[in-house]
């Protein structure tokens, strides 16, 4: 359940009690991919970068270390030792993105690990499973996620299994969160919304989730090429059929203008590598826009990445140092550059939170729509 | 000046007072090659690593980003943001091990960037102005470091040129600290021991330097192939020339054992990047030994990585994560293990002082000489 504490437009303030804490929501969620966020970011450093959630994903997890190997450590919180919410996705996306030879079938699918080219089999009750071995909070559907273009033929026909996988997932994970030896039996289940970029089936889709009642549904499928102005069609078409009482994410997304605009249109939840992959390679968000940090201008700035910033790294650390850092190929520099966009993530949800309480998330939104996507 | 507190045989427990700060001895020091620590570990993570004193490497800032640069920033100190005390070597042995096509005549060293091969000179005066541009807190003197084996004539010749240089570095620096707009006005200059394998090469250029009456002297060219028994048996032969009342660093050395050994032979101040590379390879040290955890027995190993050990990783963190996150090739991995590394070279000197001032030095040493180096 999502207690909503206020509303301005389709835009939505709440709070989401979940058996690891509650997420003030709208909310960022970070992700570590492998159980740790790349850049050399540990739990330790999450409280300072305002993380409310930790994002894992299955897949990886499931071929290193081995969830049952993470079982036997006690689960995602004590190996990693974070101790606030933490999301595992189904291990779909990323089959459907990084595995080779992939063969989808009825009971799940077939695919060759990127690591070492074995054979797996992932389906709905082996998803489930992986997940409630690694006992994460929130547990993710097993879906397909299709490809952009898909023709609407494959596409109706995959949203019609990945409905089928879900009732699967269901059973498995009510069956799971019921044995005596599962870590989190409290595991909830999100739905995944899919239909690639046909309205009409995104719809039909959202309806039929939403009368299983699961705890959270998520917006699956976009930010994989289509453009941007699709994407907030899609969200705008579906918002209406998913459930006001509970928490809606929008998966793998975005720029800090496409999470202003999907927090405009109703979504509660977002994840993205994009503030970490960024960083790595430079690019640092900021209240005046996105700057480049390799740019020779910057090699005598002693000013902080972002003026306006309260992070750690602008409290400490000049332009010049980080580019320094990173043109050197120093891990520090990709360390420095990842905590500030992630602090910039978690800050800016922070601060929409706010305008949503005092009422002025519409001048906000009006005023940042433009500037938080410029190139500075 | 050091002020020694208390000796036991001929290792000292001393106090050495800069312009940044008093060093505890014996010491250890942090290298920050490039004004980071290789594991993306920052001076905010310095004081938690028991981290007295910083290295930084003059060849490397004088390539990247350009010590003129480090100056306009205000020198090493604020550029880093590293308060302490700073040593920066000579750029010497960086030019002799990773510049290309470089030659040796009486003004200096002409050679190419290992970076681009640009053509560059450097001299005494040139290191000088660079380690001045810097503002480290003591300047090494420009020497020849030879390659071992080398001829005893070649190193001769190679060793009163080195005294020649020394002699213009003295020079240099004393005109530098006298500048208005130098960084540094109180920069430090240690002299350099060189000599090759030559016990009577080192003591007679041990004794010349000596007579300079320098703040500090190392031994140089060590640990550069010879056997570990020759190495002690050249501290050994120099020591008693070095002057009492001045902190004497072995450079680039070494081993726990390898410092401990030193200690025991009258040497205050050490730095090795070994502690930093080792980590990154899962090399990790230990009051049992050293710890590969790269070993498949760690994999769902709960302890942490030293049981005995205070380190912010090691009250977090267990072994069966850390292996986890170098397996995965995750930088976390990395800067755990750094971490805990400094921590334990850091701490390792901190618990050396205490048994000097309680005076059972001898006893540590009789116990710990052995065990540091067992591979556990």
């Amino acid at each position: 359940m999502l207690k909503i504490i206020k509303t301005e437009g389709n835009a939505r303030r709440g709070e989401f009690v979940t058996p690891h804490g509650t997420v003030q929501t709208p909310a960022f969620m970070n992700v570590a991919t492998c159980g740790a966020i790349k850049g050399a970011v540990s739990a330790l450093d999450l409280k300072q970068i305002k993380c409310q959630v930790q994002l894992c994903n299955t897949y990886h997890l499931h071929l290193r270390p081995g969830d049952e190997k993470v079982k036997q450590m006690g689960g995602l919180h004590k190996f990693t030792r974070w101790d606030g919410p933490i999301l595992t996705d189904s291990g779909g996306f990323q089959v459907f993105s990084l595995a080779k030879l992939r063969n989808i079938k009825e009971e799940g699918v077939y695919f060759n690990s990127h690591i070492d080219g074995r054979k797996i089999f992932m389906g709905p009750e082996e998803s489930m499973r992986i997940q409630s071995n690694l006992g994460s909070t929130i547990a993710m559907a097993f879906d397909e996620c299709v490809e952009n273009p898909s023709p609407y033929d494959y596409t109706k026909k995959s949203v019609e299994r990945t409905t089928r996988w879900l009732k699967r997932c269901i059973a498995e994970m009510n069956r799971l969160n019921s044995l005596e030896d599962t870590i989190n039996r409290e595991q909830m289940l999100f739905g995944i919304n899919q239909g690639g970029i046909y309205n009409d089936l995104r719809i039909n889709h959202m309806k039929e989730i939403a009368d299983l009642d699961l705890p959270g549904y998520s917006i699956g499928g976009l930010a994989v090429g289509e453009p941007t102005e699709k994407m907030y069609e899609i969200i705008e078409a579906v918002e209406p059929y998913a459930p006001k009482d509970k928490p809606r994410y929008l998966m793998g997304v975005g720029t800090p203008v496409n999470i202003l605009e999907g927090i405009a249109r109703g979504i509660d939840i977002f994840d993205c590598v994009m503030p970490s992959r960024n960083a790595r390679h430079g690019q640092l968000f900021t209240w005046e826009g996105v700057r480049n940090i390799n740019n020779a201008k910057y090699e005598v700035d002693e000013r902080p990445i972002d003026e306006h910033c309260d992070c750690p790294v602008c409290q400490n650390f000049s332009r010049a140092y980080i580019r320094h850092l990173l043109k050197s190929g120093e891990m520090l520099g990709m360390r420095l550059a990842v905590l500030h966009n992630l602090y910039f993530y978690n800050n800016l949800t922070a601060v929409i939170r706010e305008q949503l309480d005092n009422g002025t998330f519409t001048e906000f939104y009006n005023k940042y729509r433009n500037i938080l996507g410029v190139r500075i």
